[in-house]
């Protein structure tokens, strides 16, 4: 039997999180996050790690070993002294995505002002796609929400499927 | 008799499109890009590279020595493998304008949410503008028109004409 | 007797102007920007340095040496060829706050599309919170009311005070 996932982009969710690491405190934002990943991936893994930049590095670049072609971390992306995931993150990048890291601050902006001390970023690394949300489980939900939709495309370009045909231009299809 | 763009900087539209150089696929970007300079640039060059990181360079380096004071490519700005014009153009700006990209997702995103998987930008190299538009001629019209009324202040600014004087800043003047 | 501002961190504000640095011009940035600060603030020192890279910097690591912890900046953001507080600051942060720099034009294209012309930024060098605003007074102000209410919360990030409890995630508190 066909699985309803079967073609679907295998995907990571890694929550970035001393507390959830060291089992002080509950996952909240992982689920949040590969709930609203249903239906856009196929099979989720799930990873937590502390804080520690080289281990936030190591799990990607496991995953990448292992052909994920998203992954999503909550957590990390704020101010404070351990927040070191995009520190983590960026010198992996290929290439940064800069609305992504705008269109979920200004989502997040007509919630609360607070959305703009997030310094969640998207990118991609080969065909992959990377996105670091922030940790709050709220945040994170708001942030995704916003993006949800353009995933399936940025997965598809950065697949080389282009779609270019002469009516995608007419039609304004993704910029490019 | 005085030409109507005497004075007027002179313009480079720089089309980046492997279809467009190799004759497949029919110029749609460039013309609609020049269309819209129109007014505020005197005499616009053409030109067309497919999307080679070094062609892209040369190009604008080209441009430079030709004392071209506003460079507008259209095209390689998104996520396939082949899109590398970011690459190709930001080592070479000495500043980045990063209210340029962001107000033209900004106004993509009004109409589109697509407009935020474009990585356009601009920035300057001594007193030239570079800015780097999505390939569809959709997505390059909407970014040029949400810029198009800056061009004429940044070229000024670019060019050490600051309009500096004391009712500049009590009327709210370019912000420096 | 208790100071009002007592426990209230000690801000620089930095005005970065050839001009007022010259005694050719009246600082009219400065004291709007110390204006906005009073009562999130305590001590406010006021310096003036020209639009000299190295002089911009070296009031950085004085200030950091004094243990200023929010180093307010106004001028040298805009496209001129004196305008480089960007190019002086950016390389002493630990981290940028892409959210701020955001929120800043976003704020003043609301009001004038001239906003988008300023290089604003802001970041952290430890646990001190550095803003580069425009240099001209309206500018100045409305990039910082846009800020203000972040600014407390930034400073408590910054020091590692992350107010972590359950219902800081039910309530939606900062992204992190």
């Amino acid at each position: 039997m066909a699985e309803p996932t079967e073609g679907l982009p295998r995907a990571l969710v890694l929550t970035v999180s001393d507390g959830v690491a060291a089992g002080e405190r509950e996952d909240l934002g992982g689920p949040a996050v590969a709930a609203l990943l249903t239906g856009i991936v196929g099979a989720i893994d799930r990873l937590t790690v502390p804080d520690e930049p080289e281990r936030i590095a190591a799990a990607i670049r496991d995953a990448l070993a292992a052909g994920t072609r998203l992954i999503v971390s909550t957590g990390g992306t704020g101010l404070g002294p351990r927040d070191r995931t995009p520190e983590a993150i960026r010198p992996l990048l290929e290439m940064e995505i800069p609305g992504f890291g705008e269109v979920m601050r200004a989502a997040g902006r007509a919630v609360t002002p607070l959305a703009d001390l997030s310094r969640s970023f998207a990118g991609a690394i080969g065909s992959t796609l990377v996105i670091a949300l922030p940790g709050s489980p709220r945040g994170a939900a708001e942030s995704l929400t916003a993006l949800r939709p353009l995933i399936p495309h940025a997965l598809d370009l950065l697949a080389g499927r282009t779609r270019e045909h002469p009516r995608r231009e007419a039609a304004g299809g993704p910029p490019r």
